[in-house]
């Protein structure tokens, strides 16, 4: 069975409010990581339909502050998948209020679909339709090899 | 100026956790309201290029309970729009594992965009682009005469 | 069997901190319909003596903002009931330092009273005492009335 | 100046959620204490006019367990004023089904009313109407006096 | 069975954000009591090895208010031990940038051990080894007294 | 300047509720992810004496799920130090009532010190006492590699 990329892509949006914000007046990372958190398990859900469970964030990097009031929109794809394993990729912009979205941060998480007994389930192959799609599943293939070196490397 | 519908259609996703459910074991009506007003500002954000402030819950019919784990996906989009008021319908769908959706809620909501000072500002026409579009729009004037009615009857 | 008005009215208080408040510096709105959802749950409770379910929000319009550090007083009484729902007003006001009440926010929402296997249970009727009692009653039945009709009309 | 402990009384409802349970199923202490201090404060504003601030906790007693899905009503009252501080009592009840109460909790909070520099202010001496009021207030002045001996023995 | 303080003393650290700050802009003290609840709880538990239950807070003292983005330091230690009780002494610190730590709070909390039926169980006796535990245990005996003193006097 | 490991160690522990467990009844990933963050940001203020901000999340892998009612504990440490920037390890243990600890997270983390117009400042060199500290530093020096690999290869 196969998939594409557009079939399990995901959208999330959020309003910053006070309660999102942590002591300097910044966008708590803590609380961004948990929205990335959801939306990769629901972007490794549709692609899988399984449920599933987050095995580990490959790189998460902030490249600059929110604040309070702004819109944030999550886009989480998949990258690549292994036999049981999703790897999804997670950007996260602030959208102006004239429509405008920069970029403020970009994660990768690798989930594993499990079922009702929590073992590890085959999930699909993706299809890759772009030339987008081929790049991501190099780099996807690059990122695996270096997640096995820093194992054998002791590194993690 | 004119927008169409599609331009500030939003979506939202959430896993529900055991933080969202109520006593009984079912999503927590108020927790469900509270995403809806997210997900409906960001609506009118979006046609109105201005920030926003919730007027009136229009309606809001709980059609169908949900239940912790559940994929739940909030779509938003505008309906009818007045000089500087915005009728937004978001509508809340489980989404099984296998991707089949079931509406549980539909709610109308009324916002105001605002400039910094807090006072009303003039809002794009809406740009009328299928069937479905002038139905919705031909139903926002209905329910805008029965406000009318409701106020004048003293009903609220 | 029959139940007062005042057999059943409920007030609730809260501080808003900044937890409560959204981007803007004003009180979001969606939290204030989550409190709102609770006050109308415990007047429900009250006039069944069973569990509730919240089957929709008639109508809820702000009036007025309200600010980090003010108290907030949410009052809720039956209004009007049917067979097995109950109608529920639920006010929210500002109080004052001095003890002076400002209203910003009227709600209508109707409850139905469920057993232990969510099945709709008959609810004691409404014992009218007072003018208010009478006009909340025949306005309750007009409330109705708009309902079954936007229902009709598939405005909702 | 002069006020009744009626003027001052506050009632707060809740509905035990997931959210408010600990891991072990029975309401979590650190959130009913959250709750309580609210009360008290709202009482504390509602005697004194002025913004408070906690002082201490005199004594906080748990009686019994609540879980999920039970309504919660707290009810706060003024028990002895000094010049600038104000003691409450808060008792906490589980609401049953048929209207029965049953007392889980007593709490005794001292506050103190400030100005807007975080000065304390002379707040309005209570005004003893009933047996009930005349024995807390005797309470209240043992109390004190058992705070200033715990102090005085370094016992805090 | 034996253990000493040093085997069940516990730390925890906070950094102040606003969904922790009250309307005033101070640490909202309800929510200390939620962070000072679960430090004696680990100590208790550590203490005991067995699950455990607040019965109730001796006392608990502000000294100082705390501001969003500050660094707090909760430090728990056994003070004195019944049969099946245990009393905790919770302190909270301002941790300044520089590692200076000033004393906003003082707390003594009550705990009871429990197995798996919510029935008391017996907990280790206290192994004093110095003159601080030993001052402490003294304190302990004489605050024990006093709550006693409470009861018997219908101060509770 | 220079700083040890153990002038900036840091411990926090959690009491798992159900607040912060997942649909499926596991710890919620993404909780655990914000728990981290605090963490991490407290050690590198302890070993930098400014505020600071997350730049990265290197790696974070999930061992093993943890349960409701479970005493967590959250050992953080710095492992290496950059001019401005500061490498944290944050591990993650679920604590037994007999005392034994069992990890089931391991993060590795990069923050950056700021003054108070947010531009980065000098870091205190790292005192390498122990053969664990100097293991942790070449590891962190490699860490680094990689993470500028990954930068190269555009994998993030």
């Amino acid at each position: 069975m196969e998939k594409t990329v557009a079939e399990s892509a995901t959208e999330q949006i959020q309003i910053l409010m006070p309660a999102d914000i942590n002591g300097a007046g910044r966008l708590f990372g803590g609380k961004l990581m948990e929205w990335i958190d959801v939306v990769a398990a629901v972007v490794a859900r549709r692609h899988s339909g399984h449920d599933v469970t987050t095995a580990c964030v490959d790189t998460l990097v902030f490249g600059a502050p929110a604040h309070a009031n702004q819109t944030l929109t999550l886009k989480g794809r998949v990258t690549y998948v292994g036999r049981t394993s999703i790897e999804v990729r997670v950007e996260t912009f602030i959208e102006d209020l004239d429509g405008e979205r920069h970029s403020i941060n970009k994660a990768y998480l690798v989930l594993v679909a499990i079922d009702e007994h929590e073992r590890p389930v085959e999930v699909p192959r993706l299809k890759l339709l772009t030339d987008e799609d081929r790049t991501e599943w190099e780099n996807g293939e690059r990122r695996r090899e270096l997640r096995r070196k820093r194992r054998a490397e002791h590194l993690i």
